[in-house]
C-alpha cells in the first residue's frame, strides 16, 4: 500500500500552477496529479516534468483517490469549481481571491462580480498559517492569501495587535512585485519590451488586494496607503512600509513584539539590526523576510518585508496549508533553500 | 570668429560625465572639451566620440578659452577644484554635493568631511531652475541638485508653498533608482549578478540626500520618510510620494496648484488624470514627469514623479544651468525626445 | 509655402512604426502623419508624441499632400496596400517582407502565401543603400531589408564580391536579436517571464530571412548556416560570422576589402584591430558596426556585426531610403548619437 | 558515530564556492566546512547559511577530519594549495584550470604562467564523468572541467568518436555565458550598467578554454572556431555548434550516436526532434541539455547544448566528481529540479 497522497492541481500551466508542480515533485508524502480542464489552457510542462493527468471532474477525483485539490485558476473558475470539489469529499485550497473576502458586497465593489456561491464564504479559512493555523487544520476549504497581503500582513499584524503603532497618520505600504505576479496570459503589460528597464505603478489607491489587507490588519481604508508597482524581474515582492510608533520605542522593543509571534515560525525570518531583506534572499523559498529601522526620537519606523510571490505568496503557502489540512509536517516539501546564486551581504 | 563656446568637462568617463559629453555633442552653441585630471580615471570614450583634451588646470582653461566647466567629479575633487576654476574666471557647475548644503555642520554629519572651502557655500546657487532660475543666471558657481531631491522637490514644493498639505502625518517618499546612480566605479553592490533580478533598500532613514530635500521643501526631518532603493535597470528614478491634503480637495485642485508653477516650464510634464508616469517615458529626456491620484474623502494623495537620473537628475539639468549661466536658450541641446522604444500606454 | 514634406506612417503603434515616429520627429525636412487603419491596432502614443492623424486611404493621401508612405505593417497588409499607395502617386517604403524576394515560389516556400501582387516584385528596389543606392533613388517602391539580413549582408558582401573567401566550408552566421524584433503583439514567446534570464534559438536552419541573405550574398543555401536567437534585451542584433579566407590573409587585407566599399559610407563603422562591436555602441543609431579577427595561418576569420534592429534594421534604414527617394541628404534625421549611457571601452 | 563526511570548501564566497555551499547543504551524506584563507576575500554568507569555519591549513584539515577539499580558488592559489592538501591525505577537487591541461607549455601559452607543481599534471583526472568516470573514482586529484568545455565536449565527443563528422570544414562553437562565469570580483566588465541590455564577444579565437576543448574532442586548433560571448543574465551557458556530417545522415542516426554514450547518463538530457534546449530548462540543475537539427541533403547540423555554468559547469560537476571519489551515489545531492519559474514550451 502506498502512503503517498495523490494531490490534484487545476490550472497547472499558469505560473502558480507550475510552481505547485515544482514544489510537489520534491514533497516527500505527495504525488501531484494534473487536472485537465477545458476552461484552462493546458500547455506542455518542461522536459522531464511528466505527471499523471486526469479530467477535472468529480467522478475522476473520486476514482483516482485524490486527497486534495489546488485551484490555481481564475476567480471565476474557482467560484464554480470549489463547491463540487468539496461535495466530492476532497479538500480544496483555492489560490484565487474567490474565498478570501467575507462579504458579497466586497466582491461587487472590488471584483465587479456577483459571487457564485456566497454560502461558502463563511466556511473558508484564510490560509495565513502564522495567524490562523488552527482554523486551517479543520477546514476543508482554504482561501490562500494574496501575494501582496501576505507580506504586509505578516509585517504589521504583530505591531497592530500589540498596539505599538500610532494609527493616526496611517500606514503606507509601497509594494513592488515581479512580473510573474501578473500571470502567464500574454498581454501588452507583460510584454518583455514594455517591462525591461521600466518601472511603473498601477491600481494606485484601488488595488483589489486592499480589502484583504484591511481584514487581516484591522485597519480602516483611510488608514492605509497601498501602491502596487511592477518591477522588471521575474519573481519576488518587496514591500516598504512606513509607520510611526505610538510612543518612543527602540529597535529591540519592536523586535520583541515580532518575536512574540514569530519566534517558532519556520517561514518568517527576522533580520538583525542594521540589515534589510532583499529579493535575492527569498527567491525560491517559502520565507517571509522582515527587517526594520527605527528612529526612536521621531518615532519613525521603516519596515521591509520580502517574499517570493510564487512561493510564500502563492504555491508555497498553498502547500503549507495543504500540509496542515492533511496532517503532514507543516514544512514538508518547503525547506528548499532557494537558488540565490549571489552571496548577498546581509 | 567662432560663436561656439568651449565647455570643459572634468570627470568625463563617469556616467554623468559621459552623459554630459553625449548632450553637449548635440548642443548647437557649444563644443565640449575633455579636462584630463590625474585624480580621475580617464578611460576611453565610445568609438567616434572624440573630443579635444586639455589638462585640467587654470592656465589651460584660460589658454583654451574655456567658458564654463562642469565638475562631474567626487565631492572631494569638487571642493578643491571649484575655487581655482572660479579664480580663473570660468563659470563652474558642480555635479557633486560639494556646494548643495549651506552649513559646514551638515557636511560633517551627512558626509563625514570638513568642508575645504566653506566660504563658497553662501555664493553657490542651488541649480533647480524651476524655482531658482534667476539666481542661477547671476551665479558663477552652481550646485547641481542631487538626483533624488530633484524629483521629490519638483513633486512637492508647489503643494507645500501653496499650503495644500497636512504636515502632521509627514510626507513619505519611497524612491527607486537605476544602477547608474551608484556611479561607474566597480563594486560588489553594482556587480551585475548582485543586481539583476534583485531589489533592495539602502541608507534607510539616513540617506545623504535628506538634508537637500529638507532645505528645498522646508520640511523638518521628523516630517519626512525617505527611502532609497536600487532597481535592476540602467537609468531612471521613480518616486512614489504619499501625502494628505489639509482639507478635502479634488484632483483638479492639486492640478491647479501645480500649474501655477509649471504651466510654462519646458521640463516638467503634468500627467492627465488617470495616468501615471513610468520610467520609459523619461529615459534619455530632461523631463520630470508628475502624475497623482487623489481620494478626496480620505484626503489621501499618491504622487508619482519620474526623471532620468543621468539627465534631469545630473547632466541634463547641469546643461540647463549652463544655458542659464551663459545666456543660451534654456532648452538648447535638451529637447531630444529620448529613446523610448516602447510605446507605453500613458 | 512650407518646405516640410508630409510623410505617412501606417502601423505606427508597432515597434518599427513608433521608431519611425521618433526618428521623423527629429527630421529637419519632414512632418510625420499617422495613417489610421482598421486592420492595425492603433494604440496611444507616448505623452507629447502627438501628430496629425488621417485615414489610410488613397483620397486622404492625395488630399493631405502625403509625399511618401511607410508601411510598418504585416506582410499581408503590405501586399494589399502597396499597389494603391503607388497608384495614388505616393512613394512607398515597405518594412515588411512583401517585396524583398523576387520569386512567387519563395513566398510560397518561406511564408506559405500566394503573393497578392507579383507584378510589383520586379519593380521593387532592395533598400540596402550601401549597395543599391542608385536604384533606390529612382524607385517608387522600396523593400526595406530585414533586420538579420542587413547585418550579415553588410558584413560579408564585400568579402564575397572581392573573392576573399573560401566558399567550400560555407559561412556560419550565428545571429542574436533583442525582443523588439519579434514585434509588439503579445505572445507567450515575448512574455517577460519567459524571456528574462533566458536565451534560446529558433527557426534553426529554416528562418524566413535565409532567402534574403542568399539573394544579396549570392550564396547557395548549402553554403550558409544561419541561426536566429532571442536575447533578453530590448533592442539590438549582433551576428557572429565564421568564414575562412581562400588564401592566407592578414587583418589589413580584409580591412582593405571593406574600405573599398565602406570608406565613405556614413552608416558603416569599421572597428580598429583588436576591438569588436557590442550592442551598446549601436543602440539608437543607424550604424552597422563591423569588427573582425583574423588568424592568417589557419585562415580562420571571425566577424562581428552589430545593428539596432529598430533603426538600421528597420525604421532608420527606411528613413535613409526615403531620404534617397525624395532627394534629401541621405543622413538627414539619422545622425543622432544614440543613448549609450555606458562608456564602453571599445 | 556520524556517517556524515565533512567536506572543505576553499574560496566559499566566490560564485562557484557559494554554489558548492548551496548544493552541499542539500546533500544527504555531507557536511560543508568553510576553509578560511587569507588570500581569499571571505565575505558573509546569506542569512541562515551558517556553517563551520576552520583555517585552510594541513593541520586543521587533519584535526577536523576533512574527507575532501574543493578548491574554488584562482589558478594561482590552486597550484600552490593542491600539493599540501594531497599530502595531508585529503582528496582534492580543483575548480580552477590549474590541473586541466597536460603540458607546462600550454600553461605558458594560454595562462602566461610557469606551473608551480608540474609533477601533478599527469596524476590529475579530468573530471568529466560521462567519459572519464572510472579514472575519477581512483584519483585523489580531480581537475574539474571548465564551463565552456563541458558543454561543447558533451555535445560533440560522441560524434567525433563515432566518426560521424566531416572534419574538413571544422567545427564552429558559438558560446554564450551568463555573467556569473566571470566571477564575483568587481570589474568594469561586470558592472551592471555595462552588461544590462548589452551583448558582446570576447577572447575571439584565443580563449583559454580552447586547449581544454582540443584535448577532449581530439580536434586540431585549425579545426575549431570558438567564440565566447557575454549574455545579460546571471547564470547559464548556451552553445550553438555547427558541423557537417561526413555523409548524408538523418536526425535518428545522430540520435543513435548520442544514445550510445548517454542512454544511462543521469545528467545528459537529449531533446526530442523539433525541440531545442534553452537556459530556463537547466538553470539550477546539473543537466547538460542537448538538441539538434539536421538537414540531411546538405549535411548541415546545428547542435544546441545548454548547462548552468555554476552547476554542471562548476560546482555541480565538482560534487558529482566528489561523489565518485568518495563512493557516494553519483547523483547524491544533485537531483534538484532547478527553479524554472517559467513553463517553457519545450
Amino acid at each position: 500500500m502506498s502512503r503517498t497522497a495523490r494531490i490534484g492541481i487545476a490550472g497547472f500551466t499558469g505560473y502558480s500552477g507550475a510552481e505547485l508542480v515544482r514544489i510537489l515533485k520534491g514533497h516527500p508524502f505527495v504525488e501531484p496529479v494534473l487536472l485537465e480542464h477545458r476552461a484552462v489552457s493546458d500547455g506542455e510542462l518542461p522536459l522531464g516534468e511528466d505527471a499523471a493527468r486526469i479530467p477535472f471532474e468529480p467522478q475522476a477525483l473520486r476514482d483516482e483517490g485524490i486527497r486534495a485539490v489546488f485551484l490555481a485558476t481564475s476567480l471565476d473558475v474557482s467560484m464554480n469549481a470549489a463547491p463540487w470539489v468539496l461535495e466530492a469529499g476532497v479538500g480544496c485550497i483555492d489560490l484565487s481571491a474567490a474565498f478570501r473576502l467575507r462579504a458579497v458586497s466586497d466582491y461587487r465593489r472590488w471584483y465587479g462580480v456577483e459571487h457564485a456561491c456566497p454560502e461558502l464564504l463563511a466556511d473558508a479559512a484564510y490560509g495565513l498559517p502564522e495567524f490562523f493555523r488552527e482554523v486551517v487544520k479543520i477546514s476543508s476549504l482554504v482561501a490562500n492569501p494574496g501575494c501582496y497581503p501576505t507580506a504586509v500582513n505578516l509585517a504589521v499584524r504583530p505591531l497592530i495587535i500589540e498596539a505599538v503603532l500610532d494609527r493616526a497618520p496611517g500606514i503606507v505600504c509601497d509594494a513592488k512585485s515581479g512580473v510573474s505576479g501578473a500571470g502567464r496570459k500574454p498581454s501588452l503589460k507583460t510584454h518583455y519590451c514594455e517591462v525591461t528597464g521600466n518601472f511603473s505603478a498601477y491600481s494606485v489607491l484601488d488595488h483589489r488586494h486592499v480589502p484583504e489587507i484591511l481584514y487581516t490588519t484591522d485597519l480602516d481604508e483611510h488608514e492605509l496607503f497601498f501602491t502596487a508597482q511592477l518591477l522588471p524581474l521575474h519573481r519576488g515582492i518587496l514591500e516598504t512600509i512606513y509607520v510611526r510608533t505610538a510612543e518612543q520605542l527602540e529597535w529591540a522593543d519592536l523586535r520583541a513584539a515580532y518575536e512574540k509571534y514569530y519566534r517558532d515560525e519556520p517561514f518568517v525570518r527576522l533580520y538583525p539590526e542594521g540589515r534589510m531583506p532583499d529579493l535575492r534572499g527569498i527567491q525560491g523559498t517559502n520565507s517571509c523576510d522582515i527587517g526594520f529601522r527605527v528612529d526612536p526620537e521621531t518615532r519613525r519606523v521603516v519596515i521591509v518585508a520580502a517574499i517570493d510571490n510564487l512561493v510564500k505568496g502563492a504555491a508555497g503557502q498553498a502547500v503549507q496549508n495543504m500540509n496542515l489540512q492533511l496532517g503532514f509536517p507543516e514544512t514538508a516539501g518547503l525547506l528548499n533553500g532557494g537558488l540565490t546564486g549571489a552571496v548577498s551581504s546581509v
